[in-house]
């Protein structure tokens, strides 16, 4: 019987472990020492906090294929590596100048924009370099697939052309289709590529990534719509960072669209489609199954 | 007989040719369309100016171990988006604040600081996602030692830790050691990486390698010891950006230290080292020789 709970933990308790071995100076790939500043806000912005769901879910994907959890564990701190860049980036004060995230200053307070930008580029640059390491998978064939896979995931044409749009999003008019767009690549198209990096790990068949794309693209869907949902109704204590953010911006989200109700329905029916995309995998398909789950039913 | 402005024009044309392919919106990775923004802010951060020396290098270097220009590019084109999307962050307010690069605004003028923030992280990875393209080598295991060697040189422990060094280094007081470690980081490490790249595309045994590398590391200080004497001896209209910064700015470079007779006298010393460290290749490497001489003579 699948424990979502103790799983989840296990995943946080690992990437935290695996994350803080990675981060230090003399770990760091290159032919220099790197800064000392550099690493610690790199650390800041990487450890302590956050709820690894990338990493869950590419070792969720790699379990169907019998993959261990450890060996899962570097593709999914590479797939986190790019998360946490992310969000050092989007809190930058020319994106979304956010002073607070999980609960404590974000990055360029902490220390200033620059070093901010620094540690950015920094993680993302290294997502790669673990990619690329033989200890992520003896396979130099399924290492370079990897690389490709996250490079998708994460630039123009995935989470970073995501930022764009919603950034556009804010000036002008966007129908349901440009939100879902915007929406799919800014937030769907990591999860997709974690969950398609855990299937990669396991060498699986097109058949089977195909199945699993479907599953990870509809729960993107639900982990997005769910946090629009929060955005509304959770208050900032719970989520650790400002809430109501969204239509204080006067930021287009499917709840502003839909109303609450709606959006809720349509959360339980995506649901649904994410589950149901599974329907191949038999039970070692259950921790892919309880985290879409977890997606819809989370409180922050 | 090497013709090195032949050379270096051809390579011009075959990198912005290159770039312009790459960056279109249709053809950049991802899941989903990126949007037009963003591809016109990567374009103007990348297209149409720069002397594009780190491409060249990748294939001189594979040159020597008789890989066609023709081969060697997709590697080039993924040096030199990182060296691109460096200077798009560089220039930033947070960072240098430059409004004026190759003689046109900066990415931030030309659009805004969160569309150069994203243009920056974009490059950044459609570099990888080039070298991991089949049609950059057909050995996975060449193009997974390409994605380690690039992540090496612009990481944490490479240019963006450089980077990092250089920004604490106008608050503190810089050794000529520390100077040096800095500028080997910044702009010496991916100089490093174009060659020993370039080397791996012909697969080079680990001598040559190693000899590449020492040549590398070589015309990485030649390189910046002779931007460090531009930019007190050279207009803002030959060099088409700010000259005369780093006395400004209270930075420290070699030149400041040694004074310009004897920083002259040095440079002249490195190049030699750098074309002795050539001395088994023979004429194939002529290309090398060439821009190790270029980087000392050059006048912008």
């Amino acid at each position: 019987m699948y424990d979502f709970s103790a799983d989840s933990a296990d995943c946080v308790r690992s990437v935290e472990a695996g994350l803080s071995d990675v981060l230090t100076g003399a770990r760091l790939s290159g032919p220099g020492p790197a800064a000392e500043r550099l690493v610690e806000a790199m650390r800041h912005g990487s450890l302590e906090g956050g709820k690894r769901l990338r990493p869950l879910l590419v070792r969720q994907a790699a379990a169907i294929f019998s993959v261990s959890r450890e060996a899962a564990l570097p593709a999914g701190l590479a797939v986190e590596m790019i998360h946490c860049y992310s969000l050092i980036h989007d809190d930058l004060p020319a994106m979304d100048d956010d002073a607070l995230r999980r609960g404590r200053p974000t990055v360029h307070k902490a220390f200033d924009e620059a070093t901010a930008i620094l540690a950015g580029d920094a993680l993302l640059t290294q997502a790669f370099a673990i990619l690329a390491d033989p200890r992520c998978h003896p396979d130099p064939d399924v290492r370079v697939a990897l690389v490709a896979e996250l490079a998708a995931g994460s630039g123009a044409g995935g989470m970073v052309g995501g930022q764009m749009r919603d950034i556009e999003g804010e000036e002008g008019s966007f129908s349901e289709t440009d939100i879902a767009t915007m929406q799919a690549m800014k937030t769907g198209a990591l999860i997709r590529a974690a969950v398609r990096m855990g299937a990669m790990l396991g060498g699986a068949d097109p058949r089977a990534l195909s199945a699993l794309t479907a599953y990870a693209e509809a729960a993107g869907r639900a982990f997005q719509l769910a946090d629009d949902i929060l955005d509304v109704t959770a208050t900032q204590e719970a989520m650790g960072k400002a809430t109501g953010k969204d239509a204080g911006a006067g930021k287009q989200t499917l709840v502003s669209r839909l109303g609450l109700d709606e959006a809720r329905k349509n959360l339980d029916a995506i649901v649904a489609d994410a589950i149901s995309a599974l329907r191949t995998f038999g039970p070692r398909a259950d921790g892919l199954r309880a985290t879409a789950r977890y997606f819809a039913a989370r409180k922050r």
